[in-house]
C-alpha cells in the first residue's frame, strides 16, 4: 500500500474509532441524506439551527459544516453565529456555497460568509467556486478544462485572501492550499442524477477534517472517499436510485483493498 | 408506434438534451424525493424559498411547482412572490393543493392561490380538486366512480374559471382542459404507500411543461410516465421501500420499448 | 401463538384495517422516512406545523407526534398549540425530545413540553431520558447496565410525576408504565447507523397508541415491530442503505409468523 493509501486508510479508521460529531446547518434537501452518508462513514452526525442552541450544539462538535442550499435570514444568522462559536473553539468550518452564481442573494451571502469565517474549508463546484470570487462568472461557451482552470484559479484567489482550503469538485475534483494542489480522480457520472452527492462530499470534509489538521490531506481524502464509494456504487446499480443506496452500503463498508484498489490521488 | 407513444418518448427525449430548470417552492417531507424524480428524468431541479431569492431563481427556470404540503405565511409569501416573475416571464406555473380541504388554511391559501395566479396546470387527488371548488366536499359515502365523476366535474370548473389544466390523478387520471379530457390508466397501488409520489407527479407535470406547449398533452405525458415507471418498479418491489428505488431507477432507464409496451393514455 | 404474540399482531391488523391518521410535527431531517415507515405499516402520515393550520389538523388525526429535533421558535409554539388541541379532543400525543440534554434549548423544551402537556407516551434514548430528570446526566464512565438502571429509575420518576408511559429504547427497550416495565429484545445494530430510526419508532408508537388504549402495551408492540423490521432487513442488508430500504419492505410485509418467530417482549 502506498502512503497516501494508507493514509487515507488511516483517516477512515480514525473517523471509525472516534465517531466525531460534526454539525450541519445545512439545506431541507439533503438532510437526510447528509445524516446518512455521515453515520455511513462512522461520524455522529447533528442538526441544529436555531439560534437558541447554534452555539451549544457546536460545543459539543469537532467541525462545523455549512450550506447555503435552501437559505433564508434566520438560518444566516444561525450560521454566523453557530461559525462564531467554531472560531472561539478552534474547530474547523466547512463551508458549501450551493448554488453561489444563480441568483444574488446567494452569491452575497456566500461571500459575505467566506470574508467574515475565513472557513477552513469551501467545497464547491466550478461554478460556485468562481462565483466567489467574479462578478460575473463567465462560464458559457467555454469547455470544461477552461472551467476547470478558471476555477482553480478563482480557488487559489480565495485560499491567499482568505486562508481557505478550497476543493473544486468535479470529473477531477482539485484541492488547492497555499502550496499545493491534489487531485482526486475518483467518482462516476451517475452521482451527478443523485440530488445531495455534493453535499454529501461536504459533510464528509469535515469529517475528514475532524480526525486531522491537514485540511488540504483530509480534504482530498473526503473526495477520494465520496468518489470510490460512488465508483462501487454505480458499478452495481441500475439507475440513481440503487446509487443512493449502494453508495450509502459501500461507505459503510469500505475496506483498505478498495482504497489500495481505487485511490487515485495526486500528486 | 402510436402516434400518442411517440409524442411522450419525444417529451422525454426533450427532457434528456435539454435538462430544463424546475424550481420548486415544495414541503419539507418531498424536497429530497422530488428533487431525486427531476433528476432521474433527466430535469435540473432548484430549490429556493427566500423572498430574497425567489424572482431570481425563476429567472433562470423553465417551470415553477408550488407545493402547499408543509405550508407556513413566510412560504406562501414566497409562492406568490416567485409566481409573480413567472408570470411576467411566461413560464408555466404549476400548482399542487396537497391537502386542499383537510384544513381551512391549505384550502383558502390554494383557492387565493388559484385565483390570483390563474397556473398553467393544477394536479392533485380527486378530493384536493374538489376542495378547491366545494364549501364541503361532500366525499364520504359515495364510491370511487362517483368520486371520480365529481373531481372531474371540479376540474372543469376550474379550467371554466382559471383557464388551468387540471389533472384529477387516482387509478385513472383525468387530464382536462378546455376542450377535451384525455385519460391514464397507468400505476400501481403500492405507490399510494411512498410518500411524495403525488409531489414527484406534480414536479414531473413541471418539467413536461418546460418542454411543450400543449400543457394538457404534457400533464398527460408526466402522468404516463409516474405510472409507468411505478408499475416497472412495482413488479420487482418486494414492499416500498425498493419501489422507490426501483421507480427512480426506472424514471432513469425509460426506453421507448417501455413506453410502447406499457402506455395507456386515452382518447 | 402466544398471547403477547396474537396481541401484537392484532394491533397491526387494526392500523392496517383502520390507517389511522397520525398527524407529526417532526424534524426536517426525518420527515420523509418517518412519512414512510408510517405508510408503510398501514397508518395515515399527515405532516402540518404552521400556526394557523395544526389545531385543524389534530382534528383529523388519531395520535399527535411530537419531536423536537430541529426545533425553533415558531414551530415549538405551534407544537404546543397542537398539543393543546389533542387534549381538547382526547387524543394520544407522543413526545420525541431527540437531543435532550445536547443543548440547554432542547432540555428545556422537552422539559416545559412534559410538565404541561403530560404526554401518553414518550420515547427517547436513556441519555435523552435522563435529561428529562437530571440536571447533569451523568452518563459518562458509567456502562450501559448503569445507564439502562439510571435511565429506567427517570423514566419511574416521569411516569410518577406526569403519568406519561416512557419508552427508554435502546438494546432492549423499556417501556415503564405505572405498575409494570416492558421490557422488549428486538433489534439490530446495524439501525444505529441510519438516520431516524428512533424517530420513526416514535412515529409508529403514535401509530400503535391509535389503535389501542394501553398505551404500555402498544407502546411495546410499536418498539417490537420496530425491531422486528429492523432485524428482518439487517439479515439481508450489505449496509445502513439497504437496510433502510428493506426495513421499509419488511414493514409493510410483516406477517403473524414473523411475529411468532421472532417476537421478543417480556414480561
Amino acid at each position: 500500500m502506498k502512503s497516501s493509501e494508507a493514509s487515507v486508510w488511516e483517516s477512515i479508521e480514525s473517523i471509525r474509532k472516534t465517531s466525531p460529531v460534526v454539525h450541519n446547518i445545512t439545506n431541507y434537501v439533503v438532510m437526510n441524506s447528509t445524516a446518512n452518508a455521515l453515520l455511513a462513514i462512522g461520524a455522529s452526525p447533528v442538526m441544529a439551527h436555531a439560534a437558541e442552541e447554534v452555539a451549544d450544539m457546536v460545543n459539543i462538535a469537532s467541525a462545523l459544516v455549512i450550506n447555503i442550499g435552501t437559505l433564508s435570514r434566520d438560518w444566516v444568522n444561525s450560521m454566523f453565529k453557530a461559525a462564531d462559536q467554531a472560531a472561539k473553539r478552534g474547530i474547523p468550518v466547512i463551508l458549501d456555497p450551493v448554488g453561489a452564481g444563480a441568483t444574488g442573494y446567494r452569491t452575497e451571502t456566500a461571500r459575505e460568509f467566506l470574508k467574515a469565517v475565513r472557513p477552513a474549508i469551501v467545497r464547491g463546484n466550478a461554478s460556485e467556486i468562481m462565483a466567489l470570487v467574479e462578478d460575473k462568472a463567465k462560464t458559457k461557451g467555454v469547455d470544461s478544462t477552461d472551467v476547470s482552470h478558471n476555477a482553480v484559479a478563482a480557488a487559489k484567489g480565495i485560499n491567499e485572501a482568505y486562508g481557505s482550503v478550497v476543493c473544486v469538485s468535479g470529473e477531477t475534483d482539485y484541492i488547492v492550499g497555499r502550496d499545493r494542489i491534489l487531485k482526486v480522480g475518483n467518482g462516476h457520472p451517475m452521482m451527478t442524477r443523485v440530488t445531495g452527492m455534493g453535499c454529501a462530499a461536504t459533510a464528509l470534509c469535515g469529517a475528514f477534517a475532524a480526525v486531522g489538521p491537514d485540511f488540504v490531506k483530509t480534504s482530498a481524502h473526503a473526495m477520494a472517499v465520496m468518489g470510490i464509494a460512488g465508483e462501487m456504487a454505480a458499478e452495481r446499480a441500475a439507475g440513481p436510485g440503487s446509487l443512493q443506496v449502494l453508495f450509502l452500503d459501500a461507505l459503510y463498508g469500505l475496506t483498505s483493498k478498495d482504497i489500495a484498489a481505487r485511490l487515485k490521488m495526486e500528486p
